[in-house]
């Protein structure tokens, strides 16, 4: 099963030579969920050969430019390309308006449907949930109202020991066992912890940004494997990373220890910074499993 | 006198991996003029090392997203960058509303004033004009409002000869005698003929995308220097040009020729084309001074 994030841009406000503004593409098995959309992330998306049209969810944390100005682009491609396939959106209030205006006024009439959800910048809320996985978003700190997502794999199922099951045992009776429930069958009683071994680890991925270093984030962060964590700034300039609602390195790196994850990718840098191992030395020296996000690198959520 | 346009984006509504959407940089005297401004035209402008802050005026043809959706990334990259001289944009009915729902979503005061004018839908207006250059807005046929626009330099003052004139000839009678005007001077006659040579030649650019063809647009291009127009499609594809109000090569060096201008420059041209040589071939067939749009092509217009 494939839980893998690839980075498409890691600047904060301004394009560099060599960064993009946010953008991020999160493959669960196979489906596709596109995480904030700043401006030509549709080239991108092409740089690294993923088709547009698999992308099924995308998530906008705030309506900084930096963070959306690609959207419109990338939909009206996908129209262009002959989607016909449902896109959902998950955004702040104002973004339906703001990409609907614009359709109206090139009179553009979507070959596919366009579903809103407004995020809640209050409080945490589940806005999706499968079999397979289930999305939150929740309140980060920041100019303007702003929204982190996680995305948390479903407790996986059991996985059923053959040599210890009746080679007649029909379907639905595995599929209790396999949830962990005993079961009758011809009289006998079939002892999940028995027929079944510990269903594989379910695996989960925050992306923060973009908000001040707030520990009121650890609740929804939590025991998170990958933790994506903005570091605007290095930590020399806290202050303006204070003033301007932005994360220093070694605040990200701290508050990924307190929230006792596995990993933490930090980016969304100030155009400033021409080289990024500062921000690497400074978040490893409180939290080792550190990595820069950089344009195309691939973070696994799964190992 | 420098009067040269440099190519930012070739193709139409689709990127692809060497071709930008529409946007063209008019530097006439080192004042700098954009016309359309498609997704990463920012990009674009830095990959040519154009100064942002130099662009004066901004000229959107009409409001299908390749041509305008780099301008909000753009205007606000300015504003990041501390801009505070004023930025003038004209464009259709809308942009300003599209613009602005944007800053105020993201609670952006912008550090510099942004003068919109609605351009004409209808007919042909003078949009700017100052002692060097005019510019007019005049209709295209697309399927939405949509304008060209050509920019002409006024006459040129005569050049005085040095050794026709009296050596102490105040400054305010030299002018006159630049204009063209005889006068007198100490009971004698001065004839603007004798005291001067002609003026150097005046020049203009005009800029035609997106369009059907139509031949209505002659009056406002006619005897340009270089032309721009949209080469949508090859000819063999006449029907879908006129279907998508488009234009194909072999229209627009036909048009070039009616109009009598001395080079066409033809571009937008759609995706589905992998390479250029037909769309050339198909020009010059009918217009021998045409050149093919390619991103970071300068043409000199006064040469």
């Amino acid at each position: 099963l494939t839980f893998e994030v690839t980075i498409l841009g890691s600047s904060s406000a301004r394009f560099t030579a060599d960064r993009f503004q946010t953008s991020q593409i999160l493959n669960h098995n196979e489906r596709y969920f596109l995480i904030d959309c700043g401006e030509a992330t549709q080239i991108q998306l092409s740089k690294y050969r993923f088709s547009f049209q698999k992308i099924d969810k995308i998530f906008i944390s705030h309506l900084h430019g930096d963070h959306y100005f690609g959207l419109i682009g990338l939909i009206t491609t996908m129209h262009l390309l002959g989607r016909t396939k449902e896109l959902s959106i998950y955004g702040p209030k104002g973004l339906k308006e703001i990409l609907e205006i614009q359709l109206n006024y090139s009179e553009t009439t979507l070959n596919y449907p366009l579903i809103f959800s407004e995020t809640n910048p209050d409080k945490a809320e589940t806005i999706y949930e499968d079999d397979k996985l289930s999305i939150i978003s929740f309140p980060l700190k920041h100019r303007i109202p702003c929204t982190g997502f996680r995305f948390t794999e479903n407790p996986k199922v059991r996985n059923i020991i053959k040599e210890n099951i009746p080679f007649n045992l029909p379907p639905l009776q595995i599929l209790e066992l396999k949830k962990g429930n005993n079961i009758s069958w011809e009289g006998e009683t079939l002892i999940a912890d028995f027929c079944t071994s510990k269903p594989k680890k379910s695996f989960s991925y925050s992306f923060c940004s973009d908000t001040i270093f707030d520990e009121n984030l650890i609740e929804n962060i939590s025991s998170s494997d990958w933790l994506y964590h903005e570091a605007t700034f290095l930590h020399n300039m806290l202050e303006r990373a204070q003033k301007t609602y932005h994360t220093t390195a070694l605040q990200a790196a701290q508050l990924a220890k307190n929230a006792d994850v596995r990993g933490l990718l930090i980016g969304h840098y100030s155009s400033r910074y021409h080289h990024l191992e500062d921000h690497l030395a400074e978040a490893k020296s409180v939290f080792s499993n550190t990595l820069i996000a950089t344009e195309g690198l691939k973070v696994d959520i799964s190992s």
